[in-house]
């Protein structure tokens, strides 16, 4: 047997999960019996697995594989950004991406949905039933803002083990998180004002500041870190920067999370000037370990953060519920609400704030975050695998996307096209600044349940982007 | 016995529904024997009633309950509107409205809101239960634009019973009728842009404009017809008008309903200038006879009408279901949809789909305009007996609203204040319009069944206006 079979066999068996990472591969002495091959054939086979990334050699000890930690691959870099604001314009990938999202055919790893196997339907369900018995009047009313009080009652609760504490007359509730961030741009900006969001971003933020006529001004964010602090100064300190838009936990979609000490120093980088932050906290549950993350607004002592966040991540997209606490523009927010779509499906708010009660949401999101961790790690190896050298992944600390730059032969806009023929949906980067960079950049959504079925598509897509990196080589 | 005594006693009857409109009332031979009266007693207790504007008189038969249709009080004037166009800033009011809707301590003329009982919540409610238990994943994924497929099927054979065709990939699904008009106007104008109005007109409507940072043109528009195309035909040539939003079927709030001759003359009028036209049909299906109006876009050629509707006023305001037309900004209006609320939320679009297939609409819709139709009859005979005189009613078609113009020494605004105080909510004039014209106008729903409650806040109501009334006599 070829040194080069023995590799692919073991790599199949880590990657159809048989072989987790952190588990040891049988010793060269046992698999050299057991295939009957020469012990030099063995690890001929661990030195090419080694070589690419799949195992990692412990001296005295054998070999292992390997934890996404442990992973070569670098983190892409922070971009360059240029300096000026930018008109939105985002491209009608957009449109492409999220639609491809209700084609079951394709293999997902564009729209960020969560697997809706991940979701506790069964419950809802249940409730949703309940609660249409108990209240046969529940969606006979209009439920204007700010929106069903239990709801309301039940995040406040939950805001404790956030780090602060909201109270229900704080928060109103929204079609989702998005129109929290619209009704948010529209109660603190107007059509001209400039609005600093980080670079890379995502792509429905871009549209919301296009569509209202306002104006992007790029800051470079980092995977390690988020948002490049010292690039924001300069830009609030230079331009007239009316609002401020980001994701310190977990970012959409590099996967950073902001540490504590930067959220304070934004903070009081933007206080003095009255610059308020719009706090987008969608993935802020979903923290791989250690306790679930303080949101910027824990840290506002000014009510200038609007913190918007949403159930579509961790239990419903279909429910369309959301939330925002508006500080001193709460009551704006309302306003704003009312004109927008009038008030938030009845119905939904009542089964979550009933889920929420019922003390199961910890123990949901604890599974969830445990599914999207592993989920997340499987694809990294599998990149780590199939693509071709030079690729960079993130390591997100929470979240499911991965943010993956290619090396820079490849464009990612073409290999969308090409994933797009073979059956995949891939995020391209370019939908991810208003200047259309990070060219070579894709974001791929770990939302689905690890399956051959996925995995395979990985590998298709991992071959596409070997081919799109060759031509150049050979120039 | 006084006359004024025994006319009260009728009085009771009528406004009680013990005897109705168009009942005849006992005679005078009759009720001077079972009353122990006179009949010149008699006779001039309905000469009071008929002064009253409550019966009249027909000759050689006796007297009857008026009908709305007999009604003396004169339709409200159409008002000057100023030429120019206008920032639109729609006062708090707005917000004191809508909350009022939702206390059930008030009684409610405020906020177009239908009676919950009204609605097929039971049918609704079984839908929904069996949809969760066929289709448990409904809730677990995004439905993006254009939104559930099985809706828009059902909404297009609609279609036809309104005199003309879309196809399911003509509409898309939105969160009520609001977001509909407001992702309108994003798809066909900027801010500073000019929109031409109905004046008065839905005061969301001024709202989204205001919040959008377009102007306002009002154009006149009348209880009879709805807009005035001459003055709409004098506003396109002189000012860069961007687009038109007007409702032709059952103004909101005047009740109009514009003929089919001045709907094709509205968008003759448009179309050679390119200038689209936002349609708020959502009265639509509720006129009290005749064959349901055709909607503006039936007449439509060259896709300039943007047609929004939602089943908030005829089956449920909870579910925030809507839908969008869109014509040649079809696209466009599905993907600003994508940011705005990212998808409608499922369930309620599933379970409105399957109670459209069912053939219940139509006998559920039927029901509901007869109720409104006596809801509003009854609601004209309260103000003919407790308004001042010289009070004007609108006599709508269709829908449950009526514009009340009173005495022009009735501060609209103060008697909102005053009424509230009483524990009754009224939409003041002065929301209808972005100049707050309409000083002495007021808009009361008919949407709740009448009752004595209901009743007797019209009778609280009328006092207030007299009060109101009165000052100014004696100057």
């Amino acid at each position: 047997m070829l040194y080069e079979t023995l590799a692919a066999r073991v790599e199949d068996l880590i990657r159809n999960g048989s072989l987790e990472p952190g588990d040891r591969i049988p010793s060269v002495r046992r698999l050299s019996a057991e295939e009957g091959v020469s012990a030099s054939t063995v690890v001929s086979a661990y030195l090419l697995l080694e070589r690419k990334g799949l195992v990692v050699a412990a001296p005295q000890s054998g070999f292992y594989v390997r934890r996404v930690d442990d992973l070569q691959p670098p983190e892409p870099s922070t971009p360059r950004c240029s300096a000026g604001p930018t008109e939105v314009e985002v491209c009608d990938l957009v449109a492409d991406v999220v639609r491809a999202a209700a084609r079951p055919e394709l293999i997902p790893f564009g729209a960020a949905c969560p697997d809706p196997e991940l979701f506790p339907n069964r419950a809802l369900n249940r409730i949703a039933s309940a609660v249409l018995r108990r209240e046969p009047l529940v969606s006979s009313k209009y439920d204007p803002p700010p929106g069903c009080e239990a709801l309301r009652k039940a995040i406040a609760k939950r805001s404790l083990g956030m780090g602060f504490r909201l109270a229900p007359d704080d928060i109103i509730t929204t079609c989702g998180a998005m129109e929290g961030i619209t009704l948010s741009l529209l109660a603190v900006a107007k059509p001209g004002d400039l609005i600093a969001i980080e670079s890379p971003t995502y792509f429905g933020l871009l549209q919301a500041i296009e569509n209202l006529g306002m104006r992007a001004v790029e800051i470079p964010a980092s995977c390690a870190e988020g948002i490049n602090l010292e690039r924001l100064e300069k830009a609030v300190k230079t331009k007239n920067i009316k609002a401020c838009v980001v994701m310190p936990n977990f970012h959409n979609p590099l996967g950073s999370l902001m540490p504590d000490k930067s959220k304070k120093e934004l903070l009081s980088l933007l206080a003095p000037r009255e610059i308020p932050v719009i706090e987008d906290d969608i993935y802020g549950e979903l923290g791989f370990s250690g306790p679930r993350p303080k949101p910027l607004k824990a840290f506002d002592q000014h009510g200038l953060v609007i913190l918007c966040s949403s159930f579509s991540k961790t239990l419903s997209p279909g429910f369309r519920v959301g939330w925002a606490a508006g500080g001193r523009f709460h009551l704006k927010l309302g306003r704003l609400k009312m004109v927008n779509t009038i008030s938030t499906p009845s119905l939904p708010q009542w089964v979550i704030a009933e889920f929420l009660e019922s003390g199961r949401y910890d123990r949901h999101v604890r599974r969830l975050r445990t599914a999207f961790e592993h989920q997340v790690q499987r694809t990294t190896t599998g990149i780590v695998s199939h693509f071709p050298e030079g690729t960079k992944v993130s390591r997100p600390r929470g979240g499911f996307l991965l943010w993956v730059e290619l090396p820079e032969q490849v464009n990612a806009l073409q290999l969308h096209r090409k994933a797009m023929n073979a059956g995949i949906s891939i995020s391209p980067g370019p939908m991810f600044s208003p200047q259309q960079q990070f060219g070579s950049c894709i974001r791929l959504s770990c939302g689905m349940k690890w399956s051959d079925r996925v995995d395979e598509g990985l590998r298709v897509l991992g071959q596409l982007c070997c081919q799109l990196a060759v031509p150049s080589r050979r120039n």
